[in-house]
């Protein structure tokens, strides 16, 4: 008999789908720490050519943290349902980050049949977790016919 | 005498300034059209490897799209203020783009002297405008110590 | 043969609707002015006790029109489907509003079959219309076995 | 030597300010719970006339709730500083609540010199706090010649 799975998907199941199928997941860095069936954790790993003036992280690759990670928290329950989309994202910039890792903690609000919504913390390794960076919410479509990667 | 401008930042100085201090929206194949007083308009040149699962253009390409073009639009009102900032992002996807170039169209719905909201609707060359496929909003922080970029 | 209707529900049946149904609305203000398939406007009719510290108009009283504006104009289309629910709603405000009546311009960006993505933009009749007080825009479930109300 | 107060704006103190000069406040039932330097908590009170179509509590009175406990987590902070105003607000709605009192419970996610962003997640006392039926996210802006209501 099987052990029961702690999620229904791994950290190295959603990195061999980013690494097939999300291409623009690896100009930006990213890569899942781990997935839960609570959520997700993501991390951008530090490139200089993700600094904007004034030195710190640009806005939109921590928003292509947070989108993939509030992707790898539904996954992690849903199974791998690729087509599941983001209907909207939002976020707040809460201070800038300097040079290093960002990592974006990501949980379930609601896990509904057409509709999960996120919500993510981020965080930047060199402030530490007492200074978040920024706070993100998301929306995404589940669909219907949903077939998963086998 | 000099004749009027009918903009604080040109496309050559705005894309001068991307070249030089903004890495990533190279990586994101962003470029400014145009820019005027009233908004602007800013481009991501496709590349297969914005595709996500199923297709389509991914979000995070989008989102960086639109805040280029709303840093684009405020730059083009107040000129080269590099330390502009984010605030706060928020982006709805309403359809899919197939595989081609995003057009992000910005304007100015508020400039003040510490905040400045924009919106922006992005459409897909492939579908046209008929069909857009998200819509942003936007607020940026105006730094009160403004030094402009020679 | 009838002639062809400009909307699926007129402003007097949207107005019977709110009266019946929507008690909240009554104290907020609002009735609607037009709708049509291109969208709808609503509005607020000034009481003193919308008023907020500074002698502004309130945000919720903008939320709540902003939010039943979107509410009309995605009914003018699908008909009376009563069951409809905003799933996110976001706002930007730009001035602050005075004393006096606010207008709520609502427009659909994205009609699919179940969900719907509107946006609106909201005036003050004391700055008039070069001046918006507001922006918001707002996403609504359609419930798939939508019953229009006889 | 007084002894040091765990806020700068007790649950007293804003409720007479709400009293006194947020009439829409006592419109939408709402009214403080408890105020602190770390959140704060606003209740609305349930009065039949908040129920929409379907007989759950309608959409702008979650919001306007929500929007009164971060004026209320933000004052705890910096105290009676009444001109501080909301410059964007945001909302998912999670969960249909039933007829009874809603709680928000806000937490500053940032408190900045011109800028505080808070976030509030939204509880049905009867569906209980296991199930939340919105979230919400908003920035206030603060004056910097901010002067206290003595």
């Amino acid at each position: 008999m099987p052990a029961p799975r702690d999620t229904n998907l791994t950290v190295q199941e959603f990195n061999r789908i980013a690494d097939a199928r999300l291409p623009f997941a690896a100009l930006m860095g990213l890569r899942a720490e781990s997935i839960g069936f609570d959520g997700a954790v993501m991390r951008a790993v530090h490139r200089d050519d993700f600094l904007r003036p004034g030195g710190s992280i640009a806005g939109p690759i921590m928003m292509g943290l947070a989108d993939a990670a509030f992707y790898a928290a539904i996954l992690g329950n849903i199974g791998a349902v690729e087509l599941a989309v983001t209907t909207n994202f939002s976020m707040h910039f809460l201070r800038k980050p300097p040079p290093g890792d960002i990592l974006a903690r990501a949980r379930l609000l609601k896990l509904g049949k057409r509709l999960a919504v996120c919500e993510a913390t981020l965080c930047s390794e060199a402030l530490g977790d007492e200074q978040p960076v920024a706070h993100a919410t998301g929306t995404y479509s589940i669909p219907q016919d949903a077939k998963k990667v086998s």
